[in-house]
């Protein structure tokens, strides 16, 4: 009988990640956002990382988690939602409830798939490392050997707001609040990263002058496709407008509107390919969106499903449905970056470039951060994720997550400093 | 870099298994059926082995595949349905066919899937030797440790009719051609296996009569779940009156009636829960199937929807829709029944005891054949399957095949050896 390496001691370190005054539907991100990292130790010494969202919700279920999965073998992940359910005290029966953000509807059940895909991953990284294996051998191996990345532009400001209690971080992006100044930042990344293809945050301007921004990076760069994504501020005759006016400028129109009855309206009347990360973000809102054709394209995130093979069957389920895939991403390090690399190695249907805020995020707990390289990363054949804890980084990050305090993302916060009268804009918002 | 084992050397091997006279729809069980084993050999020193139908369409798509796999890395698995399509020399365009058979529609697309399941679950077993691990752990660890199978009941006959060209098998199970010959086939597999639930083939009497031999299993075994697959064999009519004249005796329905149609008036006139091998057997029919809501249980089949990891895809896909799991089995070996226990062992939403032909399969090709106790079979945690191939079993096999000759199932003809009139019954039959 053979010894399966066993979870001897699993930590979750949350830290603090600076970033740049970003511009959305809701606000502007804060200075500094909340990461978490799971790290996994075996009794066989190896260890293995993981990563996912850190605000106080995660923090709580995945400290619980943590708590139950020592003892457990490091291969025992299909057991892992229902043990993150039993080990946080979630019963099934805990109303959704929809905060009107970026993310969706909320419950229980998607909370713990986002606190499970981190333990997931540093599972996969610890068992990798100890059979010798990358991760996506363990996944059923790739099928690319380089995943193309979106270049992810924004509106912003030049600095973050003046009124913070604590040091902001700074950078020499500059401002992009019209049509120039987004080209330019298109500009930069791609002569720093060699991206090919755009994403634009949207929302936060009237939509006719987001559609000015994407006709200028459309003149600028002719032969790269453009997302514009919004999420969910314009209503069902904006979008259709957006829509028409762009024509086939767009590779896909990212949540134009909230809401699964806006989608399906917005597509009936433009036939337009939509895409989503917020109307569908867990299996259970996948049978009502693909029966009201509401979603062509869905944004998999493998910290919203659950994990590496979780992902696997999003995937399996668009393509019997005939529903694309492409990929989300949220303010991020490098653990997830690498997590997912692996996962869309191994997923033949995904056939867009994959989001990413990478660019944006200048700090890391790894020890050589990803850098793009035309516009995408090379797929390591390094045993595990391919990556090294730098345990001098993460404990800074986890120093300034003790000592300012910030522990929940909040976007309309934060441009509450800027504007103090400002509110959580209701979508609609243009 | 860690070195990934390569496969050096990959060989299909036919063979031909004995089989008793086991009566369905179409006809009667052949002596004997033919049947593929696949092994796989590393660089490593280490081999596999994988099993899948044996007729010769599929012969032919492993034998190519076999030679395409070679200096292949063992864990390259999502690309070896592209690799037997391109292999075969398939191309997308080729169209379905039904040809009234018990696997329903038939497709390259069908056929690919069975044989690559071979070759991913020889892989898997390969893979799980070299690293020391089960199979399951491979799949993300298995959630029972024990896999309920159904007593698979059979009307037959207690020998196979005269006029072979060859000598045919025996057996001493008798005749079970009505109520008292079931119920007593039931009591042996009980006393023999421990089986808990019953599944009996029907389509062969009229529709009257095998109710009246699920009434009879139900009341010598009132605690144990029944169920009755005639293999699309009767009318929307029949199918109706026997699911009424059932009531809640029958855990579900197998296939009533042949077509999505069919199933979807069935399913509309009795609110029955309705499962099938025959009209959801590829990703393709699920989303009509499901729309229809024709179906309430997808047999699941390794063989059929290509693999360990495909099995679990289309677990996942059934999950999101609400749509139950259980399990399909067609006359197989030791190997394949490995497999079967690995992944119903990793599947949450399998809650329904297997199917398996295993106990009228006497012969096999590995050391040591599965024995069911309390109807169930341990989840092995030995490396890989936790099977080893008996060379000379497997030898002793191959040479019938090379002998006899016999390549193809093929139910009708068999029936015809009997009663010289027989033709394919057009469905329904009853
Ligand atoms: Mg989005
Ligand atoms: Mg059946």
């Amino acid at each position: 009988m053979p010894r399966v390496p066993v979870i001897t001691k699993a930590t979750v370190t949350p830290v603090l990640i600076s970033d740049p005054p970003l511009l959305n539907v809701l606000g502007v991100h804060q200075p500094y956002a909340p990461r978490l990292i799971v790290e996994l130790h075996t009794d066989d010494g190896a260890s293995g990382v993981g990563e996912t969202y850190g605000d106080s919700v995660y923090l709580k279920a995945a400290e619980s988690l943590a708590a139950a999965v020592e003892g457990r073998p490091v291969t025992a992940l299909n057991g892992l939602r229902d043990l993150a359910y039993e080990s946080a005290g979630f019963t099934d029966d805990a109303p959704e409830f929809d905060p009107a953000g970026l993310r969706g509807r909320r419950s229980d059940e998607k909370l713990v798939r986002s606190v499970v895909s981190a333990f997931e991953v540093a599972s996969f990284d610890a068992l990798g490392k100890i059979l010798g294996l990358p991760v996506h051998a363990l996944l059923g191996g790739r099928i690319r050997d380089r995943v193309p990345y979106s270049a992810y532009l924004f509106y912003r400001w030049a600095e973050h707001p003046e009124g913070y209690p604590y040091e902001v971080p700074s950078d020499d992006w500059g401002e992009a609040v019209d049509p120039a100044g987004v080209v330019r930042q298109a500009r930069r990344f791609v002569e720093e990263y060699g991206f090919t293809s755009f994403k634009l945050k949207g929302g936060v301007f009237p939509a006719e002058e987001e559609v000015e921004a994407v006709r200028a990076l459309a003149k600028a760069f002719p032969d790269a496709p453009q997302r514009l994504d919004p999420n969910g501020g314009w209503s069902v005759e904006t979008s259709v407008r957006v829509i028409e006016d762009l024509g086939d400028l767009l590779e896909y129109a990212e949540d134009p509107t909230a809401g699964l009855d806006g989608m399906a309206q917005v597509r009936e009347r433009t036939g337009a390919r939509l895409a989503t990360n917020m109307c569908v973000t867990g299996f259970d809102e996948i049978p009502e969106a693909f029966g009201l054709d509401a979603v062509q394209v869905v944004l998999s995130d493998h910290h919203y499903w659950g994990g590496l093979q979780a992902t696997r069957e999003l995937a399996a389920i668009c393509r019997t449905h005939d529903v694309e895939l492409s990929m989300h991403s949220n303010t991020h390090l490098g653990i997830s970056l690498a997590a997912m690399t692996h996962v869309a190695s191994v997923v033949p249907n995904l056939n867009y470039a994959c989001d990413s805020h990478r660019p944006w995020q200048t700090e890391d707990v790894i020890t050589r951060p990803h850098r793009f390289t035309g516009g995408a990363l090379d797929v390591p054949d390094t045993p595990g994720l391919g990556v090294e804890l730098d345990r001098d980084a993460l404990g800074a990050l986890h120093e300034r997550w003790l000592r300012l305090g910030v522990r929940d993302r909040d976007d309309v916060a934060a441009m509450r400093v800027a504007d103090p009268g400002w509110t959580q804009p209701p979508l609609p918002r243009w």
